[in-house]
């Protein structure tokens, strides 16, 4: 591999404008591998910053490579580096923290202020041929997983860390709100814990199709009918119990309120999807009840429970896979993505042929 | 004792009507004791059915004995009773649970639904001479504490189960809203479960005259100022830092807007006083950095705890009860807690002479 | 059902002495159902106190009915009980605790000193046709569950305390040393819970097949080989890795010693099998790596879990019943259990015909 | 300062053989700083490996710079450093691991296999003149606090870490067994964390002495009476109760023997001295009882809550340093802390003049 080699990458210049361009093959550091990458799945938040030029408080002031839900590779390994070689494929956790703050020491590092994460502005993503990476944030896949699976480890670790903040564990019972890739991840994640059974809600048929194929035990139109009433159907598909744990992967406002009505008293609201900053909730309602809120941020220490997840046959991430491009292909995939022609639940850009 | 003696007893019989009855002194079930009652002081929530007839969701539908924060001297055990003997003097944990439903036997018999509770209607509470009561929940006092302190073991068992619920410990900094009687108890428990720094909030100079002498390590006048400007005070006085517990002892919304904005990446806020249901919130501001929101009904195990805070001198509650009266004089101690008169904290009625 | 009819009993008059007797059907006290007994199991511990009269600290000083593995269907309800009515058939959770002691009410029942637990001197079991027990301790039987799967419950309940010790969860690794009833069971709520790979260990050829059969990943016979060849072989077949969580369900020393040389720094040992009380341990071994020590007794909350475990198709019991008896074949059910002739792992004996 | 200035450094050449060298002053690195070496303690593990040239599993195999109870006051910073400034005085935490495996990223650091560990072979330690030091394990003192109590920091931090694995909390009653160095910090720890009575054991008059001064609320002298008559004087000092944490600082197998006798049900043993290896216990006694077993493996995370302990007052550390050296005499230091003559606590080095 020729270090002139071209290292066709996508970057979002600024907003409505994704391009490809040909940069330079990357060298690894001492502590990082060299990737050919493999696949790069499509995420909301993508698609947000191609629309909108930012993201929640992230702004785009300059030119940043997209893309973080990867795979590859690797191509080239830094000298102190053990627990990889070449030809060893690997899903890319993202984010690499500082290492030596308070939230990394103690382990919360998905709370570390100076973490490096692919494509949150200023720091360039991995949807390009060639990349660089901590080679202790590349997670080794077995044989038995492909990297279309391994760029899905990515959504599949925020739905680990998801049921992680609930604390899902065999027996329980679980409410999840809306049916779009983050909540039918948070399915797989809590049914491959143990959750006895889980229970959706969207307003789209085709998604609570999906859910349902997926393993949901049943779907919630909360288009039709008042909240009272989802709450009823839930108690009543649970023989009479309310759930222990209720995952909001909407962030909606409206889905808050019906959490907040119908998780069970001592249980936990997890915010997954962070939708409108201020919500008007009955706040008080749940607390009295002790049950506790929590929020999600990005993943800690999950993408080996998911690696195991796909590669015991627990979590079937293929399913969510409707659409493939190839890099070349970037902004069709995009476009995709952002219309929702032909229904699409997971876009994936092949890097590699 | 003879059985025929008076038994003189507050009886809230309805929205502003509280009278003195005289009633039979009852007799102890097997696992009971029968009390004669020391001191009760008077809660917020006292005063809230007195004023309006109900509190929360619990409505005043038939005439009550008032009163829930009590001690008082066993005067008869029943057959089975083996922890106490007469002659003890004992707090009162005023909420005794069914034992059998699922909150009971894993161990949060506050949230148990078949609870019964002092003065929360139906039940009757204890401002009165002599009282029955589970003998399980009633807690020997060490010689070196007063039947006054005792009656303030109710409060301060808030304080303790906030504390909990926050995981207190050793080294926290602790951002506590409002200086009203919760306020003020959270402060001495938040202090004895070593808390580093604890500063406080409210708006009535008095008040926070009186967080400061009980030990709070700063005060700030939220009546002044942008909430920003107070969350910049609350850095400046932790030296850069913010809190890693919030205890909302208000209920207010601006208090739980301050929480948000001031505690400490990946800490813990926890509502101690109930407010107005609804509230708007920048929630995702605080769940993003996984800051949990907890809430806090009634204690749990707290009692012991509490006891040994006051026999170990590490929390002074007496400093808190400014005003005394006796059993006869019900309605005028109601009439300063309800009014304020003389700047009251807590009212102490006194049942024996 | 006439108050005269006969309700055979089998007593263990002492050691060596078990017999049939007629005894009058009791009546439910007002929290408590009469059950007209379905199954139940002989335990290693029965066998026990009927070869030894005592076991552990438990001695055998007056007749005992025995037996504490049972199910049954409701006959009668004592006047307070809402969660049951004649008909509905239940698992009986044999230990019925005093609901006031600071065990019970923290939730840890199972170590509450005043506990009644059946068939454990001096407290009788429920070998017998009709039998009455703590309503809230009787927990129902689903549609698609058997009497013969409910008396189950009473051991895999043990399984299901033993992997909430080791804190067992999706992806963990787990050593169960020990194919006999418990390592068994355990193996079974491991896998519920989540393990992806148990491996067990035994010297008999027999039971490592059944452990085979029901799930175990590997099993090793340690009555060849060196411990650290365990170890290796442990390794190995976890790809390098240490097990998480070891099950120690012997109560032997050497098997402690493997748990000890076996389990990941960070990680758990719980010791199921009650054993030889002194053992002599390389401790600090496990104690520098952080390796926590903890034990099992009985168990706490596990009957709804271990009913959701069968029920959802999750774990298999009836594997386990090799060998069936009637009530009137009590003494000859007891010497197939006591003499292991046919290679029995649960021997069940059905009350009703 | 140039580079030429001689660097005094104490070097154990093998067991029995340590010599003050004259080395380079080394420079930092990017992320370190060069600290001017304020004080070092002699520890038990620096006179163990002069005497033995071992201790544990870790030898001598090559000269090695003794020493890891380090303070000093930073003469250079790295260019990343941002959190320490020349001037500023610090405690150096001696052991900087990986930040890479699965135990650094999860929080554990302490139990990383790549660990750097000063004075743990073959990794020099800091009883040296000038010394460079990861910049965040390097913590500032406050005004309040001099050298000599940074230098303390090491040991307390063994004391916090021993506390956070027995969960000590306000209220906790403590046994201590060992009145050794060790023993006095964790107790220091104890009393600040909340333990309200700690009962500490020895067999020496002259450190039960110190035990008792330092703030122990009773010793017992195991030299005398059975194992059975020490949990009767402990169970009656407490007024009829067991403490619920016992942390052992004698790694004695008699010491554990006690522990487990004398542990509450539910309780918290930790071993945090590190003695035998192999030990003769009577475990199951313990573990029937739920009574977890822990060990303590240097400490994390302990460093800022030890100095807050100090700087807040609520642990004097200053008392346990009875002898004091300059570097020059280290081997007369080294002479007082082996032979104990003079009954040294904590004799202390000075490096500076």
């Amino acid at each position: 591999m020729a270090p002139n080699v071209e290292n066709l990458t996508a970057v979002l210049v600024k907003a409505e404008e994704l391009r490809l361009e040909k940069r330079a093959i990357p060298e690894p550091k001492d502590d990082e591998v060299l990737l050919k990458m493999g696949c790069v799945g499509i995420c909301g938040s993508d698609v947000h910053y191609l629309v909108h030029g930012r993201c929640a408080t992230f702004i785009l002031n300059a030119p940043m490579v997209i893309g973080h839900e990867g795979s590859g590779t690797v191509a080239k390994v830094g000298k102190n580096v053990k627990n990889l070689k070449p030809g060893d494929r690997v899903a890319i956790e993202p984010g690499v923290p500082c290492r030596k703050c308070e939230f990394c020491k103690t382990g919360k590092y998905n709370c570390c202020p100076n973490i490096f994460f692919c494509a949150t502005p200023p720091d360039d993503g991995n949807l390009c041929q060639y990349y660089t990476h901590a080679a202790d944030f590349c997670f080794k896949l077995p044989d038995n997983m492909s990297l279309e699976e391994g760029a899905m480890m990515e959504p599949l670790a925020v739905g680990v860390h998801a049921c992680n903040q609930g604390e899902v564990k065999f027996g329980d019972n679980v409410l999840i709100t809306g049916c779009g890739p983050i909540g039918l991840v948070s399915l797989l994640a809590a049914k491959a814990m143990g959750a006895v059974k889980v229970i959706m809600t969207d307003i789209t048929p085709h998604r609570m199709d999906v859910a349902l194929k997926a393993g949901a035990d049943a779907v919630i139109d909360v288009s039709k009918g008042t909240q009272d009433e989802h709450t009823e159907k839930i108690k009543s598909i649970l023989g009479g119990d309310l759930p222990r744990v209720t995952l909001d992967c909407t962030g909606f406002e409206s889905s808050m309120r019906l959490a907040i009505n119908s998780t069970r008293t001592g249980g936990v609201i997890v915010l997954v999807g962070m939708g409108s900053s201020e919500m008007k909730l009955p706040l008080a309602d749940a607390l009295t009840r002790e049950v506790v809120i929590k929020g999600v941020f990005r993943y800690r220490h999950c993408y080996p429970t998911a690696i195991q997840m796909v590669a015991s046959g627990k979590a079937n991430v293929k399913q969510f896979i409707t659409h493939n491009y190839t890099l070349e292909q970037t902004v069709e995939a995009f476009d995709t993505a952002r219309t929702g022609k032909g229904n699409p639940i997971k876009v994936m850009i092949h890097c590699s042929k």
